[in-house]
This record gives structure tokens, C-alpha cells and sequence, in this order.
């Protein structure tokens, strides 16, 4: 049967692993589909140092991207070159030429995938994207088909894999996070400028995107609070632990009467949920659904092969639909009526917290303390101390009952002025048990 | 925008859950389709008994399921009676008419699944099946789409609810398994006739369309080998503990160099594994992948809404897929190579096992059960026997190293002449740590 013509641009480590399963996995996929999915072009700007897998039929290879998007055999385009300019321009180009898109981009489709959607419905192509969020976990194939009928409450993430090795050694050998993130740079794990991942913004559009599909509705990086783990010390795994917890980058989407509650931030999650067993690099996605009650997907957030399967996927899914001539026809940006899941402030979300302090001893302090936390009708659940914590700044935790973040924040700001503080506090929610 | 018209066959726990959802979130659902799905018509043996809910639109309603298939404006309809007979001739009837199949049938489908695919695409219509296993895991996007461009190595699940809650019972309680069956069956968590639960064959016909839709082989029953939880004692709890590990009705299907190994039977997990986290009446499934690495996926195994949720969501893209002209092209059931994924004997096994044994005390017992082992050239790895363990008949346990399943059975064979054996000796696989 008559092949359906890829063109690849970008030949990173996604679009390697890509091209490497299109080569070795070629006849099971070809007897997947009915027909076969031939790699007729590919681009990058080191193109002519590229070794391709054997078995890929010799496609053309080329530095000008427009060669692939006009290509008159092209069917389908996999924008595998990240960021957000150039990538645009791809995507747009090639729509405007009626080819369908795959692509790998959370920056860009975190920042405007509704309108790129949009633009996609109008050119009557075929859009995908399973690689941009959490590489090897198929998230979009579940919430775009297999719980489709299903009406999300609520989602938790762990979607930066670094972040989950980081805290995750951290937790096992009690390292200091400088020294696990140095290490992590050596191995591999970390960028060099590790601050997309230790500060939350991956982890946050990965979030923007995963919203916007399980609730219909347009969600931007900037509707999402954001902390990283920079401030995270072995200290607090020992009272997490304490408190039968444990600590992870967790990333909420939760529906509320009010709106949706959205944010990136280190949590207290009970050892007993089966996300705090999410260790080392991996991602998981835990998805509240008002009619299926609890669901949950766990997998490799990155990597050439895991994303790599994520492209092929999408290749195979948008093949198939362009040999039976059916375009994308809803957004699945935008299905929610207006307003129904808009996303409010971080200070209305109510939960239970950890507050960890680093102070100079004096009698009083915990006196000071507690009357800041009563001032904004906080009730205080428990103060710890471990015995190893009376070493230096004497760390100390006060949990305190479910209150508004609204009422946390004020707190905080009365204590700004207290002398005998080192450091600001450090606050985490503490999420109730999942399942 | 016109409707896709349904017609719903069987009004029992799942089609009453499915046909709640389809009123109550018609407008998501219509929004997110941009066309309503409409339940033109519904049939059950006493339909007129029946409470529609709400917000259907008055659908026809009748006792004979002829007149659903044969109505002119019928498009898709939900086989959701179960069983293997009248279920087979409502979906060939409307094959034959050409209208699209939506079914639950976990029986039908693990039996017949490959002849039905073939009728499907001879027939041109939509066939689909993703609340026939694991009724509130969407593993069947996963594999069909998803993770489509990976190819299979092995995959793990819990796949009968009724016997993780009964093991889990048995586990945090330290009761009986008859005694957790009996109270499971007052609770309505486990049948009167408890056989195809406890047994495994429920669980074996869900690992037949698994490993049918993983491997693209055509996999039935009868190629599963299958043992039940009936004689899994709370001592077998504190022997696993013993060994860091749990016990789960575990459904196995493995590539192995000379084909698929395929099991349902108990099996010790390492405490550490996700898959070992799972408790209650919940499924999981730990899929292995050449290209993806591990994925896993976990939710509710049945009820009415989660079940519900896998027959609406299967409508929704049929008849996206009704409206976009598009039937199925290629069967899941069939895309391998033949004989490339061929079920081999369960005797090819390798695996550690525990062997548990229940004995009239005398001296010499362990010197020849070891030397039964000897002669089929398995190795000790330790013996093993609790405190509590001394009161009657002296449960002890032995582990071995890895071996084939043949020499366990072999070395099984031999010890039954043991004269100082109360009972067969309780033979099960270890498995390896997941991810």
C-alpha cells in the first residue's frame, strides 16, 4: 500500500529516538496501520554530520526547514526543534500548506495552543502533541479518548523528572540539594542552568497544558502559582517522615465552586498514596474524574525513547486519520462553556500546612509564633522538634489545620518582622490522601 | 448539529452508569464532539420496570433487541448484556446492518474478539471494547493508540478486583480467606458463586484481550495458565512480609526468546514495586515496553460509573469517527507476524518460587525435601520459619533460586509421595522488581 511521507525537523534527542523506532519498528507499525509511514525528509542545521538509522530508505536531507513544509509528498510535519519562534513558524507554515503537525513542544503549546489549535481546525489539518507533557506517559490519548466521557475534578502531577530524582536522593541519602544538583549536572540529570527545572516553570507548563485539556479551557503558564525545591533540606524529609509524608514537586489542577486552583509547589503527600512511590526520574499523573472516580498514569518524563514513542504514536494516529480524510474538528483547548473552570487565586485554596522554621534561640519564640498564626485564626495541629534539629538555627516545624493559603501568607507576613528568624519560613501544603 | 444516534442494549449495573452519564453530561459531551450523542433507543428484558434518567429525551423503549438493531436512525449500538451468546448475535445482527458496535463484553470478546474484529472491518463499521477489561483504566486507548508506536515486551496486571480486596483483607488482617469471602459476599463485593473470581477466570479472559491487543497475536483462554487465590493463608502474608514482598493475583503475558509465557496466578511482589501498592477492589497494569520503558496505569476495575465512563467514551469516538467516515481498517488482534508472539508452555518458565509446606513434624523432613529439589537440580535459597508458625501442622516455607516452572513441577511431583505432608505443597512464582 501507498505509504503515508514524514517530514522530521529537529534531529535533538527526541527527534533521534524518533527516527530510530520509525527505522527498527517499521514493519510493526506498517502492519499496525494497513499501510506504511516512510521518513521521506529530514532537517537540521548539522544535518550532514548525522548518521541515520539503517532502514530508513535514504530520505532527503536538508538545513532549510521550508524544504520539508513545502515538500509537495509531505503529509504530515514533526516539529521536533523546541522553543518558541522558530517552532511557530513551522507549525503555521505547515498548516498553511494543509499538512498535519506532530510535535514535542511544551513551551510552545503551553503558550499558545489554543490559538494554534485554532489555526489548525480552520487549515483542516491535524494536530498532536502526547510528547509535550511527560514523554513516555500517553496522558493525551487518555484524556483526549480514554476517559473522554468522564468529567475531571481534579489532577495531581509529578511532571519534572529532574526535580523527582533531585528530591527523591535528597530523601534516600540526605544529601544537601547543592550537592545532589551538582551531581546531577555531572551525570546528565540536570542542565547546566538548572533553573526551568528547579524553579517550576517546566513542571508549570507542563501543567497549563495537561489543564487546559482535562478542563476544556483556555490555561496559561501565568494562571499557575509557582515555588521550586531550591529551599528543600533533608531536614524536612525527617519531619515528613515524622509525619508519615513524604515531599514531592506536586503540580494541582482542582476544581472548586469558586473556579480552578492551580499550582507548581513542593507538597507533604502521605506515604500510604501510591504517587508518593514515584521515585527517581520518572512522572505520574493522578486524575480525579467525577464518574470514574481515580485513575492513574506513571512513566518516564523524558528521554529519547520514551518521547520518542510519543512521536511515533501521534505519527501513526494522525497517519491514519489523514488515509480516512478526517481533520481534527473540536479544539481540544476550548470545549468547556465559558467561565464554567476559569482559573482563580492560589489564596483561596484551603489545606492543611507545614511550616518549617530556622531561628536564634530565645526563650518566646514559639509565644511570637502561635500569636501570629491566632491573629488570622490559624489553628496550630502540632510542633516538632527531631532530636538531630538541635543542632544549628535550631530548625523546628509547626503543622497547623486547614486554613486559605490567603490566611498562611498573612501569617508570614507578621513574622517578616520577627528578629530571631534566620530565614522565612518555609510553608508547604499538606495534600490530603489521594484513593 | 445533527445528533450521532445510540441505541443501548442492557440496562444492568453498567448500562444504567453508562446511560446516567450520557444525560447528565450531555452538554460536555456534545462540546467536546461538537455534536450531540443521542440515546435514540434503549432494550432491556424489563425495560418497562426501568427509571430513565432524566434529560434522555423520551428514547424508544423496548424488550426486543431486533428492534434497536434494526432501526433506521440507529448509527452505534452498546452491546451491554454480557454473556457469549445473545451478546454475539446482537453485535453480528448489527454488523450486518452496518451499524458500529460498542461493547462491555469481557467473556465475548477474550473467546471471539479476533473473529468479531474481522466481521467489524469486513462490515465496515466501528467495533470498540475499552470497558471490557479493567473497566475504569483506559488501557485499551493506551495500547490502540497511546503507546501504539512502542512494541510490547511484557506486561503485569491485577485484573480481578473481588481477589485484591480479598487479599488485601487477608493481608491487613490476618483473617481467613473464607471468612473474607464471606464477608465479601454480604458486602456485595464478591458473587454467590464466587468461582470466576476467586478461580481466575475472570481475570484470565481480561489477560486474553490484553495480550491479544499488546502482542497483535490471537490469544485465547485456553493459552492462559491459571491458578486461584482459595488456598492463600494469612501465614503466606507473614512469610512474604518475612521476604520484604506481598502477594497479588498477578496476570502475566511476557516475550520471551521462545514466545509468550502467559499466567494468572498469586504471586509474590517486592514491597517496593508500585504494583505492590495496590489495595482494595482497585486494577492496575504494569505495561513493559522495547522503546518506552515502564508505563503504568491504575483505577477502579468495575462499577457502574467507571465502566460507565469506558462505554461513553468509547461512543464519543466512534461516532467521531462515524462522522468523519472513518471505520476500522486494521484488526488489533492480528497486526504480529504470525508466530511471533506465539503462547509457549508455562513449564518454560524461569523464576524464583516459594514453596510452602504444611507437615506432620518429624525429624528428616527438610533432608528430603531438599534432596527432592537436589533432584531436579533447583537451588535453596533459604528456609524458612515464623514463631507463630509452631502451632498446627508447621507451615514452613522454602525459596529457591531461579529455575524453570518444569523442575518446580517435577521436584512437586516427587514430594507427593511425602508421607509427612498434611496437603499439596503451595507453589508460587517471585516475581523480579519492576522499574
Amino acid at each position: 500500500m501507498q505509504p503515508v511521507n514524514v517530514g522530521v525537523i529537529g534531529l535533538g534527542n527526541v527527534g533521534s529516538g524518533a527516527l530510530q523506532i520509525l527505522a527498527e519498528n517499521a514493519d510493526q507499525i506498517s502492519q499496525k496501520l494497513g499501510f506504511p509511514l516512510r521518513v521521506a525528509a529530514v532537517c537540521s542545521r548539522n544535518v550532514a554530520d548525522k548518521t541515520l538509522p539503517s532502514g530508513l530508505n535514504s530520505p532527503l536531507r536538508t538545513t532549510n526547514w521550508r524544504e520539508i513544509v513545502d515538500h509537495p509528498e509531505i503529509q504530515i510535519v514533526a516539529e521536533l526543534v523546541g522553543g518558541t519562534t522558530v517552532a511557530r513558524e513551522i507549525i503555521c507554515a505547515a498548516a498553511a500548506k494543509g499538512k498535519s503537525v506532530v510535535t514535542a513542544n511544551k513551551e510552545l503549546m503551553a503558550l499558545m495552543g489554543a490559538e494554534l489549535w485554532d489555526q489548525a481546525i480552520a487549515s483542516q489539518i491535524n494536530l498532536a502533541m502526547e510528547a509535550s507533557v511527560a514523554g513516555g506517559i500517553p496522558i493525551h490519548a487518555v484524556l483526549r479518548e480514554g476517559i473522554s466521557g468522564d468529567r475531571i475534578t481534579a489532577l495531581y502531577g509529578i511532571l519534572n523528572g529532574t526535580c523527582n530524582y533531585i528530591l527523591t536522593e535528597i530523601e534516600q541519602r540526605g544529601a544537601a540539594f547543592a550537592d545532589v544538583l551538582r551531581e546531577a549536572q555531572a551525570a546528565g540529570y540536570a542542565e547546566a542552568d538548572p533553573s526551568a527545572d528547579v524553579d517550576g516553570m517546566d513542571a508549570r507548563s507542563k501543567l497549563a497544558i495537561l489543564s487546559a485539556l482535562a478542563f476544556g479551557e483556555r490555561i496559561v503558564p501565568s494562571d499557575i502559582y509557582m515555588e521550586g525545591i531550591r529551599r528543600i533540606d533533608p531536614i524536612d524529609f525527617g519531619y515528613a517522615h515524622m509525619l508519615k509524608h513524604t515531599i514531592r514537586l506536586i503540580c494541582t489542577a482542582r476544581q472548586t465552586s469558586q473556579g480552578l486552583i492551580l499550582s507548581v509547589r513542593p507538597s507533604l503527600l502521605p506515604q500510604s498514596a501510591i504517587l508518593a512511590n514515584v521515585r527517581g526520574a520518572y512522572n505520574a499523573i493522578w486524575v480525579k474524574g467525577f464518574y470514574g472516580a481515580d485513575t492513574f498514569y506513571y512513566g518516564r518524563g523524558a528521554g529519547p525513547h520514551p518521547t520518542g514513542v510519543a512521536v511515533v504514536s501521534d505519527l501513526m494516529r494522525v497517519a491514519r486519520e489523514i488515509r480516512s480524510g478526517s481533520p481534527e474538528r473540536v479544539s481540544p483547548f476550548a470545549h468547556a462553556r465559558l467561565g464554567e473552570y476559569q482559573p482563580i487565586s492560589i489564596a483561596l485554596q484551603q489545606s492543611a500546612y507545614y511550616l518549617r522554621f530556622r531561628v536564634k534561640d530565645r526563650p518566646g519564640i514559639i509565644a511570637e509564633l502561635a500569636a501570629a498564626l491566632a491573629a488570622e485564626k490559624i489553628s496550630i495541629e502540632a510542633v516538632l522538634q527531631l532530636p538531630e534539629a538541635n543542632a544549628a538555627n535550631l530548625p523546628f516545624v509547626i503543622t497547623v489545620e486547614p486554613t486559605s493559603e490567603q490566611s498562611v501568607q498573612n501569617a508570614l507576613a507578621r513574622m517578616a518582622k520577627m528578629e530571631f528568624l534566620v530565614e522565612p519560613p518555609l510553608a508547604m501544603p499538606i495534600e490530603v490522601p489521594l484513593a
